[in-house]
């Protein structure tokens, strides 16, 4: 982050929460370990620089917190009226687990005095047939400007076609990323000034999924869906559209000149050296010039 | 709760926490039986009514979780720039503490089928000197379309004078009583519709605050500030205005035809019965006609 530039740090689920257990959990090791890094580059930031506003924005999904009781409750697919209470207290569980995980993310940050806030999707946002339809980005903006870094999740919220739906992290990172108002006082090209980091639980793209496959091939830089679209189903996903509906979100910022990086946030320092531009392992989206 | 009645319940936070605990804690007696209360009458009401929708709004106050940090920090008192980042801190860790309070009480909610959906002041509301300047009501009232039960709080917000402030849950409730608009089949005159009802820790207005004096009068009925002003010292009180404060965001409400009731929460099957349109002691809130 420098002077006036604005970052959006997308942190995956995968990084913050433990998988495969009977309970959620969060992964404190990582939780604590990104939040030290964040808060070294604020203090670097600050003491370098004229501007004390922390230019950050953070997303993060909702792992095995979100997850279970949305697919539980097959939460934006179709039903029928006789099911619509079992949906509606599956939407109350799963905007619940998510707001606790938010406040567990919350608790370490502000441990590590961060000087946050909670944003709540499910409280102003609503979508259509899964696409964000409304969504005032203004109180984002007064926080911004008022020197707090926003924390906003993947939640579920009321859809004009389907009466309730998933909204992940990475469709309100997008639209933050597209939409949002930077005050700048070097330039009027704001677009130019944002910069999206996704830290997920592999380096970025790779031909084969990392995790499965020792043999794949690391793709340091995509500019189009075509060169993934033949290896799609080795590479890692998720219930809100895994690596390949990430892309297709990023490519769309690429096209308005937004340049978007995958990392491993598991690394050590990896969001750290991200959020100080410096040279990170990861798969850059951006389209050619 | 009948036909296309709407009421705005009000919990207060000395109901639903434990005061004077190192950490605090939710009273789970209150809590569950509260729950149990409002799942009788939602059930009671779709077994009698043709309305299936359920036409109830909770505001619930911090106690224990956001009084402390909220004094702390002093949190919309004024301040110095060289304060700010201290207060900023502040202001995370009230929101995060409330957060969480109502994040334990949607969770016996859900225990007990309320189809509740958490909404947050912070991430759409702001104020102006203390007082509401910006809440769009169009997605609460969504929610109530949609059969869902909002549940809002006492909060932080960004403030236009102040940066920051806290916002009540009284004021949160006085704001949506009355702006709040209500689709009636039977009748046009909305106002009529909307009933208050306020679960404090005492049935009402007492002449002397009856947790300390036994020779306090109970008031039935109250019609102006005028009564008392009086005996303003010895009422119950708490950070965010107290009793005398309820009543002047009450008597607004009468002003426009919204009657409320205070009643005392801590008294099995008061809420219940409160709801249900039955008779319970506590003070109401009125204008002579």
């Amino acid at each position: 982050m420098n002077g006036d530039q604005m970052i959006i740090l997308k942190l995956g689920g995968s990084i913050l929460t433990k998988k495969d257990l009977k309970d959620p959990e969060v992964n404190y090791t990582n939780l604590n370990r990104i939040a030290n890094e964040i808060k070294t580059v604020l203090d670097n930031k600050s003491n370098n620089s004229e501007l004390s506003e922390p230019g950050l924005i953070i997303i993060h999904g909702a792992g095995s917190y979100g997850h279970p009781p949305a697919k539980k409750y097959n939460i934006g697919e179709a039903f029928t009226e006789e099911q619509y209470p079992k949906k509606r207290i599956g939407f109350s569980k799963t905007q619940n687990c998510v707001k606790k995980l938010n406040t567990l993310i919350c608790d370490v940050f502000i441990d590590h005095e961060i000087p946050c806030v909670s944003v709540q999707a499910s409280s102003f946002i609503t979508t259509k047939n899964r696409r964000i339809n409304r969504f005032n980005l203004d109180l984002i903006e007064k926080y911004l400007n008022e020197g707090f870094i926003p924390v906003i999740y993947g939640d579920v919220v009321l859809d004009d076609d389907l009466k309730i739906a998933v909204l992940s992290g990475d469709q309100i990172l997008q639209f933050i990323a597209k939409n949002l108002k930077i005050k700048t006082s070097k330039t009027n090209n704001l677009q130019s000034k944002k910069e999206v980091i996704l830290g997920t639980d592999v380096a970025g793209v790779f031909t084969k999924n990392p995790k499965k496959y020792d043999d794949g091939e690391h793709i340091p830089k995509l500019s189009s869906l075509e060169k993934i679209e033949r290896f799609d189903s080795t590479t890692n996903i998720d219930v809100t559209g895994g690596m390949i509906g990430k892309i297709k979100e990023l490519l769309e910022l690429a096209d308005i000149g937004i340049e978007s990086k995958i990392i491993d946030a598991n690394e050590p320092n990896a969001i750290l050296n991200a959020l100080e531009g410096k040279n990170v392992r990861g798969t850059i989206i951006k389209r050619d010039n």
